[in-house]
């Protein structure tokens, strides 16, 4: 398969060879446990694979060898550490249980096809012998979208599509590819980008997620103000469910009926499998420029991008973060490092031009031809002026470029140090932006004070705007908190509760572009009304009639 | 309510007082008999309505007696002039039932609601008496989607939207609109514009169709490169269904599942009645500039339109009618005309620059401040000259524009006159246009050929394309026919099957902005898929469980 599991951390994010290049960083840490207003912040490691106990494997011989001669015995595995690495997904709470060995369930065989006739096989054997399924690409769900949940199956299998990975047609007269769904991104950008074309779909998980994945969970990529999300740049979709393949629509455009791709856009393996996918592409940019802007403030910043959105400036990736964000960055980025003359003449500069305090940074990027991005540019510059942006250069925008998969390998230095760090996402109209990010930080911060593990302890709650639309924005919200350590669990939840709350209350999304997983699931009849969730396990059972496909996600029962 | 139905023609197109400008045009009929390959063409007038008798109405005393207590006596109808304006929609089908006086099935009754709780008490009294429901907002569908097919019910009820017309709230802010379903395009609009925004959605039908229309059949207007097709710029809809209100989620974008407002955009009344929308606005227009241009053949100028949408010029439309649909109209606007001196020199300067026989016309329409307008001409013009394009400048772009809404106005002068009319329209991604343009095209002359009234008679088959996206186009075929007046139904559906299969064995959708209605239930599994029908008809079975919204449209049974 495209990528040795062996090679990817089974209890955290990324490769299981990257060093942790904070540990010995002392300063950072001693500077970190100020923030958070502890003494001091204790070494927390993880348990090593070998003192964890799984459950049983819970196939019977005969349902193993069923699907052994489907697929051969190498593609059907049951050892302790593929059982493992594909119990959970890889959110804060699936990492706090992987890291604790606290697993209750994982799946009782993983298997590895190799094409859809495979997985049609694989679902029609497991819907005769009433054993769960569950989808899995690249396994970096932050929502329990990928977990071994089969408690009320006899057994549940884990379908791991890495097998799947051809680049399977490129139509550049229409601007389309098709490829199989568990091609890795990288993988696929460079099969797209060798014939000179990309899909641009780039979220922070790129590394490490499939093509299946991100449209099982409708993702979003940094640069899906000019590529799309998944759901817009999904063009046809091929289904493998218990009742057979759906093949959905192949058409630019159409009125026959509601579009049954938009369907599958979001369905989180609970109707099927995505298998194969076919999907716009665009020349590969033969220019890009990512620069830095600040703000005076959260307010002005996003008052930019909402113009340049809605006057429809061809940007890339419009970002930008608050002042927390801001200033937590720049801070970590110095703690323990001279900075310098240079360091202290860009003070002064920011300084004078009144950029000596509270701020706000966003990065603008632009791609296409030339002219395109110059003319993106010129226009964006002249309406961040209009709202009292300052442009700093290339280098922030370089430096964000650089390190634009690395956030989630911040994760496990923090957690060896008895720090949490989660993330949540949602999307809202702009008209109700500046009420629900205000809600928001606040119920952040409150759950936080209300868990933390001593008194005079507290989290550090950012949030950016990741992702803009004409009548509205998604804020992406980041907490680095004290954990809980006789309470995780509990802490992780409270925090989550308050967020998506004050995020229902408020008039966003439960979620922008991680999924539904089972993390969001109490927030589901609210957001899609009883009617709506009626309408969504009534094509489920159209498909799977014995709900056996990813149970427990998506479609509260 | 917003329009008198008593202005509007009852059994054709438009106004009732508008006059038939063609009639007294003798030179044009005998050039159009003789275009057709007829020695002429018989006067063939409609039946008047004091003629037609309709099937007796079929509610009951105590059932229509339950309506009239819902919503009073003057907003629950069944005179014969009602019962016949609602009976059927304006397809050419439609209008050859209606000009004959073959109406074999009518509402038993049509209700005038105002308001969503109306609507809901309507449904559930339906739902409780199993009386069919057609929902009804301009009744311009040209695919049967009307039709009050009631046939396997005691009694059908056409529910009239007229009355439900308000525009409810403009969001300046996020770039949103709210406005009941019922509102007619013109109204929306003034009320709109009045507030300095548009939606942009002028579709051929525009004067007579409504909000909830546009939505219930996925339409596009006219203008869709720039504003979007309605299930792009539906944010929301309010559903009204026997089992109660489904109200849809109002985010800019969102990860949490299929979205249900995808679902609702065609779904033609069957799920059940759109009642009120939030739609995407833009500021109206400051600049607009719709010009011509013509190439030499069909291919380059689709080469053109192809390249401008996938580098993204700002384009509000992009037309281009086929040798014959330029030959046509051009002939059409000259018969029986002096060109004069002006008209010479015309034709003097296009055979100068090489276009004095066969050539395509293009009209490129451009919209949005002036800058954006002035930067996507420039860039269209460049585009266009190098596949060898020239610009003959604003004159016929301004007079598509002032014509836009005038082309259903042609039919019935031709059908007083034994000719026949009809449209058809499909979307093909742009690898597979040359060979659906050729084979639709052949089917369709073959087709009329192979119908026509006598030896030698045929048809004038035109094409343009409508609508274009980055990964195909909207061909849009027009056929003009001498009507085999002992068989015009079968004709007709001579003519529809051949084209319809040939678009299906092409990789066209059955309709690219007409909707299914009646007459494409036949492609529609092939379309879908037996397993996305049977999603369509979980969807429907888990709002309307018995099965009375709009039946025998869309899903076939």
């Amino acid at each position: 398969m495209s990528v040795d599991r062996a090679k990817i951390q089974w209890n955290g994010w990324g490769w299981a060879a990257a060093k942790d290049e904070l540990a010995s960083r002392e300063e950072l840490w001693l500077w970190l446990a100020d923030e958070l207003g502890m003494p001091s912040l204790l070494a927390t490691p993880a348990r090593p694979l070998e003192e964890i106990a799984l459950p049983a494997p819970r196939l019977s011989a005969a349902q193993r060898e069923n699907f052994v001669s489907l697929l051969g015995a190498d593609r059907v595995r049951d050892d302790k550490f593929e059982r493992t690495f594909h119990a959970l997904g890889r959110s804060y709470h699936d990492v706090l249980r992987l890291r604790a060995g606290n697993i209750s369930a994982a799946p009782d065989a993983v298997l590895y096809p190799r094409g859809t006739e495979e997985v049609l096989s694989i679902l029609s054997t497991a819907a005769e012998n009433n054993i769960a399924v569950v989808p899995y690409g690249g396994g970096t769900s932050v929502v329990g979208g990928v977990s071994a949940n089969g408690a009320s199956f006899p057994a549940v299998v884990t379908v791991d599509l890495s097998g799947m990975d051809r680049l399977i047609d490129v139509d550049a007269v229409s601007g389309t590819a098709t490829a199989e769904a568990g091609i890795y991104g990288p993988a696929l950008e460079k099969a797209l980008q060798a014939k000179g074309v990309t899909l641009g779909h780039f979220p922070q998980s790129f590394e490490f997620s499939t093509l299946g994945g991100w449209i099982a969970h409708r993702g979003a990529g940094q640069n899906s103000v000019l590529y799309g999300r998944a759901d817009d740049w999904l063009v046809s979709a091929r289904l493998a469910t218990p009742r057979g393949l759906l093949a959905t629509e192949e058409f630019p455009a159409s009125a026959a009926g509601p579009r049954l791709t938009d369907v599958i856009a979001g369905s989180e393996g609970a109707f099927g499998i995505v298998t194969e996918a076919t999907f716009r592409i665009h020349p590969a940019p033969a220019a890009s420029h990512y620069g830095g802007y600040l703000f005076h403030d959260f307010a002005s910043g996003a008052a930019a991008i909402r113009q340049a959105v809605q006057e429809d400036v061809s940007a890339a990736m419009l970002r930008l973060s608050d002042i927390e964000e801001t200033r937590f960055y720049r801070a970590f980025g110095h703690v323990g490092k001279r900075r310098g003359i240079s360091g202290k003449l860009e003070d002064a500069y920011l300084s004078a031009r009144g950029f000596s305090g509270a701020m706000t940074a966003m990065i603008a990027g632009f791609e296409g031809s030339k002219e395109i991005v110059d003319y993106g540019r010129k226009r964006f510059a002249a309406i961040a002026k209009r709202h009292g942006g300052m442009s700093v250069g290339a280098g922030p925008g370089e430096r964000w470029r650089e390190g634009r998969f690395h956030g989630p390998y911040l994760r496990e230095p923090m957690m060896n140090r008895a720090v949490g760090v989660d993330t949540l996402e949602t999307a809202v109209r702009w008209s109700k932006v500046d009420a629900l990010y205000a809600a928001v930080k606040t119920a952040l911060k409150n759950a936080i004070l209300g868990t933390a593990p001593r008194p005079g302890a507290h989290g550090i709650v950012m949030c950016h705007i990741s992702h803009a639309y004409e009548d509205g924005a998604s804020l992406y919200f980041t907490c680095i908190f004290p954990r809980a350590l006789d309470g995780e669990i509990a802490q992780w939840q409270a925090i989550k509760k308050a967020a998506s709350d004050a995020i229902a209350t408020n008039g966003g999304t439960i979620s922008h572009h991680h999924g539904v997983g089972e993390d969001h699931l109490p927030w589901m009849t609210n957001e899609k009304g009883a009617l709506g969730i009626d309408v969504l396990r009534a094509i489920k059972m159209s498909l799977d009639p014995k709900g056996i496909m990813n149970p427990g996600k998506l479609i509260p029962l």
